[in-house]
């Protein structure tokens, strides 16, 4: 059977979920890259993947699928094994829970940690501008009100799902990655303990760590 | 067996969601009012069962659960039946057809079409104020592009996801139901005959006229 391939930039944030979920249940998949700055998203042979013209793209035999959570769902269903299942769907509240905090990942913490992205990482190393502070400031704010409300979870239950590593917990990593060193994130991490704790096991994982490492530096 | 409860206002679009599912799936099920004017969903008792103070929140015996996507297909497993199954789980191409449309409502959908429902619904009708067209044009715009992509996809599938109603398409309902006769929505739905037949699909669920009917007039 031929692999599977996911179509995006290694840089793409979104992607990155994808083959995070790839590497934890060690399937054999190929990237193609997807060349953004001459606009190969937009063209029609990427827009026959994704109509939407975003990165990731993802092909599966005559299987073609787009937006990383939904495909990072079909991944770990398809290649789910008795050492690797992070949507716990045999259990109704353990994968209701799985849910919970996937829709949290996209609905509250997404939203507010993005633009921090985008200001303090992609806008000076890509595109050679300047950081506009106030955005970065003003989200940090929000993101603190945010991660209390993990700080509060996470002292309760090791992940976010519960007690046992979930989709949930790896939907976050691949944007926190590269804004762990700004400063105002890293105070908010510093503040929160078990925030922290649960983050560093995040990045301790194979998957992460390999991810991490063909990020450009 | 008590009853499952959903926390929200009739008025809630959020809420909306979980109610449709329940009414899909035949379920009894219990609505507590929260009261948004005084603050009730910021209250300890309803931050007990949702952190982020949002509604709705949901009970099944020990299981709370929030954010409306994630009861949904709580709802929908548990109440799954021969008759009702809108998620296809049971195949794992047609529910990752069902996921990639969950997320293009909620990444895609819902984040133009809210501002438009805000402006030109929720300020007049319920804050007395006044709708900034500005915010209605340009979200229309957008929303028109979003359609163009629904259009070209409901021509060659009956439902989003595939032949089948599912989760996917019920996800839209009740925020579109408030902005159908918004004229600048209106005239998009009347260029997009496939969007307006499936439109017309979703008002005609018994599900859906019923939570229509509830809502104040
Ligand atoms: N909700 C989408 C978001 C994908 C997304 O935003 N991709 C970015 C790169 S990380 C992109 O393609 N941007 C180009 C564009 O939107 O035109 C997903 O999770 O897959
Ligand atoms: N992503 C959440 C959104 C919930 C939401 O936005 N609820 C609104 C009412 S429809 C709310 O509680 N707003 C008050 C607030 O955010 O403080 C969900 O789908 O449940």
């Amino acid at each position: 059977m031929a692999p599977v391939k996911v179509f995006a930039p290694v840089m793409s944030t979104a992607a990155t979920r994808v083959v995070l979920c790839l590497e934890e249940v060690g399937a054999e998949y190929e990237r193609v890259n997807i060349d953004m700055a001459t606009g190969e998203h937009k063209s029609p042979a990427h827009l026959a993947r994704n109509p939407f013209g975003q990165v990731p793209a993802f092909q599966d035999g005559d299987l073609v699928l787009f937006e990383s959570r939904a495909i990072g769902r079909y991944v770990l269903r398809k290649f789910k094994s008795s050492n690797v299942d992070l949507l716990h769907e045999s259990s109704l509240e353990e994968s209701a829970m799985v849910d919970v905090w996937l829709d949290v990942e996209a609905h509250q913490y997404d939203k507010v940690i993005s633009p921090i992205f985008y200001q303090a990482v992609i806008i000076p190393r890509f595109y050679g501008g300047t950081t506009d502070e106030k955005v970065v400031e003003e989200n940090s704010e929000k993101l603190g009100k945010v991660l209390d409300i993990y700080e509060a979870r996470l002292s309760q239950t090791k992940y976010l799902a519960g007690d046992f590593f979930s989709f949930a917990d790896l939907c976050h990593y691949p944007v926190t990655h590269f804004v762990t060193k700004v400063p105002q994130v890293a105070a908010l991490l510093e503040a929160r303990p078990h925030v922290k704790a649960w983050w560093e096991s995040l990045e301790s994982r194979p998957a992460c760590k390999k991810v991490a490492a063909e990020f450009p530096q």
